[in-house]
């Protein structure tokens, strides 16, 4: 994937605007921040979502890192010839609720059929307009040593429920995705003044993944504790049994912020009243090589490193 | 493809703002144009383009069928597992050179790989964000009775040249797929302050299709000249031998502009400036029904009908 994103990079030239979740536009006055994302994720529907309420809270969620607020998506579908009228409905109506929930309005889209077989199912491409209001720069550039490292919630819950369906497992209690829209707490944050420096939500790689690349976009160094990341016991124990680790599973409803010390009991008490799990769970420090490390539970130090290749494909 | 389009109108509840190629948007005192596309064009590559430069030449055409100025591009990839490195490079380059002639930049994107067998080598989302730089409402709701319709050059070469690579034929010239951005020309027409009704790209289901939508949408009747429609000779020749009516080939190069009376001379004049072969086709007359006759080259008046279903599937 990162080989992907440099040939892309070197293709389209565009190295500083499209290394971010959303890329930052001037309109005329205007600062509007710009997304896309396709979703291919299997299966179709799963606990707690399907592809339809995925593919609008992803791209709000990429948006609301920007520090925008999400205005209009586009949805485009590539659907495969047999697909049942039933369930691409079920998918629509997913959808319209879901931007309804995250207060976006979809304004404009496409279809196109293929052929059976050379599809699967549906495939959402959801892109994204929204206005940043603000003049804060959020981005890992603006990331210092001395930032706290804020979590949302409990994490590791969207992959763990899309494995669950794949593999046919059954766990005592059913675990359901994490998939929601981040942009009210964002947008929450900014009207209470709090500095923000960077936000990043969790999709593919997880946690650990995340942390790695903005420490290394900002050329700092983090560390966090393994005792104070949020894991529900029953996703701990799936992870387990299937061979995962919680810190690199994906999410579709959690973020991290790096918020300066003195703003953070304030972000922590705004972000609790949005989930009560939400934790300060590390710090960033001066530049480190390997940059990521994990004090764990049994008090060792542990080097978080980027995976090579992707845990779980077709999770988003 | 019209019911589902009625699907997504009745589950998205937006049926005032889908319906055109681009939805106008207010964004802060920006009026702004706002369009997506899937591309699934099968073969990946034809004469005279590829899936690439037609991803972007078909979303810059949405941008400027709403008389706007194409700015941002995002791209969206699924590839297929498997897919060569050589391919998608190429693909890649076609594009950021088809950009750079649309004047357009392609600032932010995703990529997605989905297991063998359950893509088709390359599918590209694009999706466009215009500027709206004028005040006039250049919509189906504008056409009158009395309005000239212009169009830009011969018709039905992208349909023929994707149809020939499939179906391995080979003719005495290559048809190449007329694929081309038409923003400069909207943006020259609308410089010269030429009073525009309505513009459409004429892309799936070809100039007839185009004509049937408008005439509907607009509440008004189209006759047109077969006599005054360029069709190219080897066109016309590969259309009989496969059994297809070139009024219904898609073209994705091509528009028909409805213009006033008094302004029609100057805009050919400006629309014969890029391709030569521009002419002015027919005319708007008071509602009727069937909406669009065609006066044949033989002398006889003709229905042109809309096709149900597609003549040619995954031509874009």
């Amino acid at each position: 994937m990162q080989q992907l994103i440099q040939m892309f990079l070197t293709a389209f030239g565009t190295a500083d605007t499209i290394q971010h979740d959303a890329v930052t536009l001037q309109l005329q006055g205007n600062k509007i921040a710009f997304t896309t994302d396709a979703y291919v994720v299997k299966p179709l529907f799963f606990p707690g979502g399907d592809i339809g309420s995925l593919a609008i809270n992803g791209t709000v969620n990429d948006l609301a890192m920007a520090g925008a607020r999400p205005l209009y998506l586009s949805v485009s579908f590539i659907l495969e010839e047999g697909l049942s009228i039933e369930t691409l409905w079920q998918v629509l109506q997913s959808m319209r609720q879901a931007a309804d929930i995250a207060q976006v309005k979809i304004v404009t889209g496409d279809t196109k059929v293929v052929d059976k077989g050379k599809g699967d199912g549906i495939f959402i491409n959801t892109t994204g307009v929204g206005i940043i209001e603000h003049d804060r720069a959020i981005a890992p550039q603006s990331v210092k040593p001395g930032d706290l490292i804020l979590l949302n919630g409990d994490i590791a819950r969207h992959g763990i429920a899309i494995m669950a369906v794949r593999e046919g497992l059954e766990f005592e209690t059913t675990i359901t995705s994490d998939s929601a829209p981040l942009a009210d707490l964002v947008l929450a944050l900014l009207a209470a003044d709090i500095e923000i420096h960077c936000l990043r939500d969790l999709t593919r790689g997880g946690l650990a993944s995340v942390l790695n690349e903005i420490a290394t976009a900002a050329g700092v160094g983090i560390e966090i504790d393994e005792g104070l990341i949020p894991v529900r016991e029953d996703v701990q124990g799936a992870c387990e049994i299937l061979g995962f680790d919680p810190l690199y599973v994906a999410n579709e409803g959690r973020l991290v912020a790096f918020i300066p010390q003195a703003y953070s009991d304030r972000a922590l008490e705004i972000m609790r009243s949005h989930d009560h799990q939400a934790a300060i769970i590390g710090k960033v420090v001066e530049q480190q090589h390997p940059p990521v490390t994990l004090n764990s539970k049994i008090g060792s130090k542990r080097i978080l490193d980027l995976l090579s290749g992707e845990q779980l494909p077709r999770i988003c």
